[in-house]
């Protein structure tokens, strides 16, 4: 086993040889296993019978969300991956008040690779959705290797999230209209919301605007609230 | 103004004769208006023209929800609130790991109320959802004065959400079949789930039993998606 998780399993579970424990591999299989042997900082595990996991989603779903005050991004990357998303990647807007300096030295990408570690097992999840590192967003969408979803892809599909002071904007649909595509990135603001460049920028990409209603929403419920609304509506909650 | 509002008024905000503000009276009312004259726990505002307030919900939409541990639901009563509810009604179930004293000893279901306040404030309604006292859960079922929503009643609807493990019940139906009605409450469990006498009492009484996916979700994020699932569902999230 890796060393984090040998040390977890001798230290924490208090495991040692005969007893047995649930393991994944991060991509998929989940399995009923059997402590074989134990070191200080190592384990050795037998599998014993493959486990089913927890269901996946049908689709390729990426939360783009932007990094916010505090700490507030570890619950969201917790509720993201029980949501089944594959995929987070933490993007710095024009209102994000954070730096990507200081992003470096809080090792917060480490931090919430490592909850959405924790998260898939609670969860009963067999995958490890990806956490990536922070980038700006003008370069998300600027640089097209950044995602999975590109313009003019009929099989993918971008959607911004907005403010109900955006929604006077033409442009903005309520969710029940976005239509489910193979692979989806869902953008999500900080407390202070987008500059209007851009939700601009966001429009002249390709992005679909989304309005979830009339009421103004906390920042750090938006990524849940979105994410099982989307869900809901393509029958994806199950 | 009421006197709490009146020091906020004066002390926070720093207001005074001639300033102008927004204040609503919690039943669907909210107004510009202009101060008149304060005094030390004391204001008079003048209205000066009426506002369009964020929309409610098209039904009556009650969260019953199981106490959970430390200030969790501090956070669940500001976001049901953002998402349109009409009432919240703590429940003391078996697993909830708080005592009937112990919430009386905490003034816990005034701070909600307060929080109810403040949350209607920052996501524009002029409707303040009403949080009851806590009452237990078999009460809940068997006094029909403690609830809106009353067997056999085909407007009223209660929904209980179950974890994934009892989704192997016949009876649990996922969300996109459970019909909108004018009057539902959404019943959510504590961290430990529910008792198997809880799913069935709730049965008995003709609650549908909800199942919101296969990934086992952290018990406060469950509110959030379990309100969302259904409004999306439902066309009201607008």
């Amino acid at each position: 086993m890796p060393e984090d998780e040998a040390e977890h399993l001798t230290r924490v579970l208090r495991l040692g040889a005969g007893d047995e424990v649930d393991v994944f591999d991060g991509h998929g299989a989940l399995w009923r296993a059997q402590v074989v042997q134990t070191g200080k900082k190592s384990a050795w595990i037998r599998p014993i019978e493959e486990l089913e996991p927890a269901p996946e989603l049908d689709i390729s779903l990426t939360l783009v969300i932007s990094v916010l005050k505090g700490d507030k991004i570890d619950d969201i990357v917790r509720d993201a991956v029980m949501l089944g998303v594959t995929r987070i990647q933490p993007v710095i807007s024009e209102r994000s008040e954070i730096s990507p300096a200081s992003m470096a030295r809080g090792s917060r990408v480490a931090r919430w690779q490592r909850i959405a570690v924790a998260s898939a097992k609670q969860c009963g999840r067999a995958v490890v959705p990806a956490v990536h590192d922070a980038m700006p967003l003008d370069l998300y969408w600027t640089d097209p290797s950044t995602r999975e979803t590109h313009q003019g892809d009929s099989r993918s599909l971008s959607v911004m999230c907005v403010e109900p002071s955006s929604a006077s904007l033409a442009e903005v649909v309520p969710v029940h209209v976005v239509k489910k595509a193979a692979a989806v990135d869902v953008i999500v603001g900080p407390e202070g919301g987008w500059a209007v460049s851009e939700i601009a920028a966001a429009h002249d990409s390709g992005a679909i605007l989304m309005s979830l209603g009339g009421r103004t929403l906390r920042a750090d419920a938006v990524p849940l609230i979105a994410l099982t609304a989307l869900l809901t509506t393509w029958g994806e909650l199950k």
